[in-house]
């Protein structure tokens, strides 16, 4: 790419515009927003061979995910998303139009979250370099503090398909893996890969993952949280913060049928898929009514008394569970 | 370093607590702040060889320097710094001592900036990568825009000092780069490298600038922002924002004695360090008062209806300025 950086900046300050109703957006020193009595805040750093792999990522999914990594942690907090902003680090090697491409995920993403691009920052790098940084606002932020022994754990959804799409994607062909980057929209194309049915919804989860808004059952919860290193150590942290531990039904996880196939495929134990795959993005909502199932919140397990995570198995009684998950170091 | 990321986290959280009265700081999903009307938002990216190289820059000064460059675009639009949020991409093989440096320099940045550390992310890469998000608020922002012909141009001090302090310090023996590293209070070490006299001073510019705080002034301003890449680049961008130019009066500028040591030393042109040095942080206000000048603020010039920049050069005369700077591609 051989654009200087004031081009670049006009470039994008062009495709993101901001209604001066709302704030100050990219093109000053920094961004303002006018927002309710709390904002919140969240970070989330994505680096090219440690977060993803060009192989089978295109910029546009890279673009669509830092966005959605970032939301998610304000869904979390019970937020209402309304600015990004996005530090990038690229070699000058990259293409006119892969750098448009980064920018089309970014816009797709924002449109439906319903925010906007506010500022951010623009280096050369040796590798690809994604920090992303969003902007919310609640009335009344849900923590992960409140949760208390007695109180349900709920899951938004099926767990272990980002981590399943993510070991699917590591043993493609490299015509396979060409591909999958050239997909934008994985309901609308062909779902034939490895003839696993219903293979392109663990893909998208992987590639293109959505956050979960919680804003239809959020009222009900004490504690919540997004489920991005993995259930086990993600609740493991939940239940520190709170001084407590929690007990998993085994039996009451979900499981998603293509998940079946793929671990099949792959020879791979489904569990450790669902219990310490991260990036699913799922919540995690700890609540002491029981009428959460009503928006359709999947009952898995109950806090305890007693600290540590258990599996409660119905085969094997109660196993002690090892925070496993992804860590970054 | 062996440590897991759990631990690197409890750490951090232990020597940046938060009290409740202010928010929710780091440990949750996100951070939550309660803040005045007009939330600002900012973020600078420093990676390794590209913007810093650590042959001559210690850890301490990184922690130092991300702080201070992001609470600078804050009080370029005129607002009251708050919260700091930092993600981290760095190699397993950086040391406990470095890695804790690294946060020393973050926690006296955000002591002397009456701030908190309330967030960030953490990620293994192979190059150090520090992505600063820094959060403010203000009851009424200053803008770029807002600069009208006639108004005159001030700037808040001597500029030029960071990019002859990068400049010295690229030409240093590996000994004296190492002596280098050791400061952390350049104002009480000894002043002698080179036996340039007050050269402690550019080197603290380039190392640990200090953001400066437009407090005393702010209600004389019409636009502002800060100089991060250079004069004549970032009075570019600002009358681009309004459409206008500028001339600069050269006589007007103040040049600090140990430039001119230093521009002999290295056998440099002392205009180019002023004219188009970035990293000094200083500020470019714009007013219709002259009494700016009563708070140490120096008049250089003023604003045009012709577009573009002008050097009005008392020998000279006008001469056409090329916006040359920092650019980071």
């Amino acid at each position: 790419m051989k654009k200087d950086e004031i081009t670049l900046i006009k470039y994008i300050r062009e495709r993101f515009p901001l209604s001066e109703t709302i704030g100050v957006g990219i093109g000053d020193d920094a961004a303002v927003l006018k927002l309710k009595e709390n904002t919140i805040l969240t970070t989330d750093l994505m680096i090219e061979d440690i977060h993803f792999d060009l192989s089978y990522t295109s910029f546009y999914h890279l673009g669509f995910k830092i966005v959605s990594v970032n939301v998610s942690d304000i869904y979390a907090m019970g937020g209402d998303f309304k600015g990004f902003l996005f530090s990038l680090g690229i070699p000058q090697t990259i293409s006119d139009d892969e750098f448009s491409e980064l920018f089309d995920g970014i816009k797709d993403a924002l449109n439906y979250y319903d925010g906007f691009l506010i500022g951010g920052d623009l280096s050369r790098s040796q590798k690809i370099i994604l920090s992303g940084f969003a902007v919310g606002e609640t009335e009344k932020p849900i923590l992960r503090k409140g949760a208390q022994p007695g109180d349900f754990i709920f899951i938004t959804s099926f767990l272990g398909l980002s981590s399943a799409g993510l070991n699917l994607l590591k043993n493609l062909s490299e015509d396979s893996k060409k591909i999958i980057r050239s997909i934008r929209n994985f309901k609308k194309s062909p779902d034939k890969i490895l003839n696993i049915e219903g293979v392109n919804e663990v893909l998208e989860r992987h590639l293109m993952p959505v956050a979960r808004k919680p804003d239809k059952f959020k009222h009900l919860a004490k504690a919540m949280m997004d489920i991005s290193d993995g259930l086990l150590i993600d609740l493991y942290r939940l239940c520190e913060e709170n001084n407590i531990g929690a007990e998993i039904y085994i039996e009451k996880i979900p499981i998603h049928p293509t998940l079946i196939s793929v671990a099949n495929y792959l020879n791979t134990d489904i569990m450790r898929f669902i219990l310490s795959g991260g990036e699913d993005y799922e919540l995690i909502i700890v609540s002491d009514k029981l009428e959460a199932q009503n928006f359709n919140l999947i009952p898995i397990g109950k806090i305890t008394d007693q600290k540590g995570i258990y599996l409660i198995d119905p085969h094997k009684g109660k196993i002690p569970a090892k925070p496993e998950g992804w860590q970054h170091f």
